[in-house]
């Protein structure tokens, strides 16, 4: 029998894989399904960027440059300028998405073996690329009692051993919405500048800073300069997840190099998709504006009702649009599946459910999360309001069985 | 200091990349440079692709699913028909170009350590995506003086070890233009059923297939419906090298599975470039009958006129749109830089010179092709004309320095 790679065998499936063929068995019943599992915004792409999409005044759609359009880079500068970043178009290169500057990263600077500390809950597909690249993801846990907060300098320096070559971080948080202070972010700091690490830093959500914490990107940290690798994605920012546009940032120009030798082999990042993202940076101040807004009132809205339903715990996310939450069930996954195969809400001749992932495939240390599910709020109000009532009766039927 | 990956440091770069710097040099200077190096094709991407793209009519541009539309592999399936390939949509997997279709087939067969056989020259990115894998590369080499045919049988099982997993073809290929003959794919078909071994075919050149020679694709042969995993990318076909979709097809339910948690970490291939895809497979029959007679009259022009050039052989290609010439120089690298540094072709006024890409960079075995270099076709014929006629003045002045 011809075998298939071990890479291939051991990658991890996303954590609501085996809840996506329940939630199209329940749609096929004529349930309606409240999609808090998936982090798919609502909101419509900026009208600038659709409209690039239908002005678009080319005969041939060729290649663009591997590094992606320098037009589209300097752009970009200006836009990282508002946050008091300061690179230039050479540091930058377009990635196809979010998710292939993670794996052109690891690809960069990872050997099979070599381990990279992560605080968990972490985004589950850091795992695939981790394996991708043969590399081991290595998890501090950062504790819901906490509020998801850093956890102690001490455990992670425990962690770091002869393989160690990077620690990695979101900023803010996917799945748990938290923010680095500053003085976590000063601890981040002097503990990769310490053993000289890479720091590979997902800060996709950065627009999403509910509580007017200072936001610190690692780009602002002072010595760095050969070790942080920022991971970039227009998706959440413009609701644009399908152009397929990211970025790798990094002022490490030897590193750059070696990134650019697996963006030539890949030939070129969307074309299309970086026409859009390019309309989207700028002239979109009000819709940038406007998201914020919604988002927070929603988020404000989700965590005090959330919050309310007896048994329910989770601490206020500072930023993204997730936030992960302990419920009164003894194993979460159940519940999620159940809630799709034997719990219907009826009202009004009406049949409604909520999908929602399991937090324990965002953890890499067996056994936590077991109780709890990453919620994301990208629901309008109303929405949110329907799924937490349902939310609310799923579990009273659920306990009282 | 920090280090970067193995795989980084020894990946290849492109064969051109050494002369992509003297270009932009030449053409500073005011030189116009025919390009002779690249299979970017210069024909128009089908209209009504264009016009799917300016009547999008979506507010949210979303993630779409990770193994593609179901509409674009059902139109797919459609394509393949007319070539007497019988599939279903389930057999389909969307990838971002080509290129990632590679990746994901090397990534989901092949441990770190595990051998491919190619014959060579080769497409020059098969290493890299093999180096990002893990896999060696090990190459039986086919001989200009042969055109290029398949080499003995002989040969290939002599490469055959304990590691060896796969065998890959580019059918036509880039960048030869050969394409295998039904005697040949028989040959295939045995030592890959003999040693159960999977069998990657890139044939995203099929269309191009000018001598009328029976296209045979891997898909065609019985009893390897676990082995084939076929390479495909609409890019060249309808001029659409920017929108990045590809695929892979195979039978294989097995490997498809395991190849879907790729496509799941990396979340969806470009949405509008789906959408361009999809109108581009029905309804454009005169628009491909079209390019089909511009590249064969292409073909037939510029291989008469290659061959006229005193000490040049360039066996010619049943397919593709590219052909390995043998120059009478010892370097053809050096002569491909120095056609872009120390020569120009003055004529009224007009400064101009070709670029080419030296042939020995899609050989794996040193010494191999030194005075060989690859052409591609794909400019207009009168273009092709002063190319060519270029080529023979430079041939000579090098020479007589």
């Amino acid at each position: 029998m011809i075998t298939f790679s071990d890479r291939g065998v051991i990658m991890p499936s996303s954590p609501i894989r085996k809840l996506t063929p329940l939630a199209a068995q329940a749609a096929a019943k004529g349930v309606k399904i409240y999609h808090l599992n998936i982090g798919q915004p609502d909101l419509p792409t900026p009208q600038k960027a659709l409209d690039a999409l239908k002005t678009i005044d080319r005969s041939i759609l060729e290649y663009s440059p591997s590094q992606g359009f320098l037009s589209l880079r300097e752009k970009m500068v200006g836009y990282y300028r508002k946050f008091n970043i300061d690179i230039t178009p050479d540091d930058i290169i377009v990635t196809t998405g979010g998710s292939e500057a993670v794996l052109f990263a690891f690809m960069a600077c990872l050997n099979p073996g070599d381990e990279i500390i992560v605080p968990e809950p972490a985004y589950a597909n850091y795992m695939a690329f981790a394996v991708s690249a043969g590399a081991i993801i290595k998890t501090v846990t950062s504790k819901i009692e906490n509020g998801f907060a850093l956890p102690p300098v001490e455990e992670i320096e425990a962690m770091i051993g002869p393989r160690t070559k990077a620690i990695l971080i979101c900023n803010p948080n996917n799945p748990t919405g938290y923010i680095y202070t500053a003085e976590e972010m000063e601890k981040i700091r002097q503990i990769v500048s310490k053993h000289n690490l890479f720091l590979f830093s997902d800060e996709v959500y950065r627009e999403f800073d509910f509580t007017g914490a200072e936001y610190i990107s690692t780009l602002h940290l002072e010595g760095l300069e050969e070790n942080v690798v920022l991971i970039d994605s227009v998706s959440k920012r413009y609701s644009e997840c399908g152009i397929r546009i990211g970025a790798i940032v990094t002022r490490n120009k030897g590193l750059r190099e070696i990134i650019m030798k697996f963006c030539q082999a890949r030939l070129s990042p969307p074309l299309i998709g970086q026409i859009v993202a390019e309309a989207s940076i700028e002239g979109t101040e009000d819709y940038s504006k406007a998201v914020f807004e919604e988002y927070r009132d929603r988020r404000n809205f989700f965590m005090e009702e959330l919050n309310s339903i007896p048994g329910v715990f989770s601490p206020a996310p500072s930023g993204a649009f997730y936030t992960v939450a302990a419920l009164p069930v003894e194993d979460a996954e159940d519940f999620c599946k159940w809630c799709l195969t034997d719990f219907v809400y009826e009202e009004d001749g009406k049949k409604e459910t909520i999908m929602m992932a399991p937090a324990a495939g965002f953890y890499s240390t067996p056994g936590l999360g077991l109780n709890q599910v990453r919620l994301a709020y990208v629901l309008k109000i109303n929405d949110l309001k329907r799924a937490l009532l349902i939310l609310r009766k799923a579990l009273e039927t659920y306990n009282s069985r």
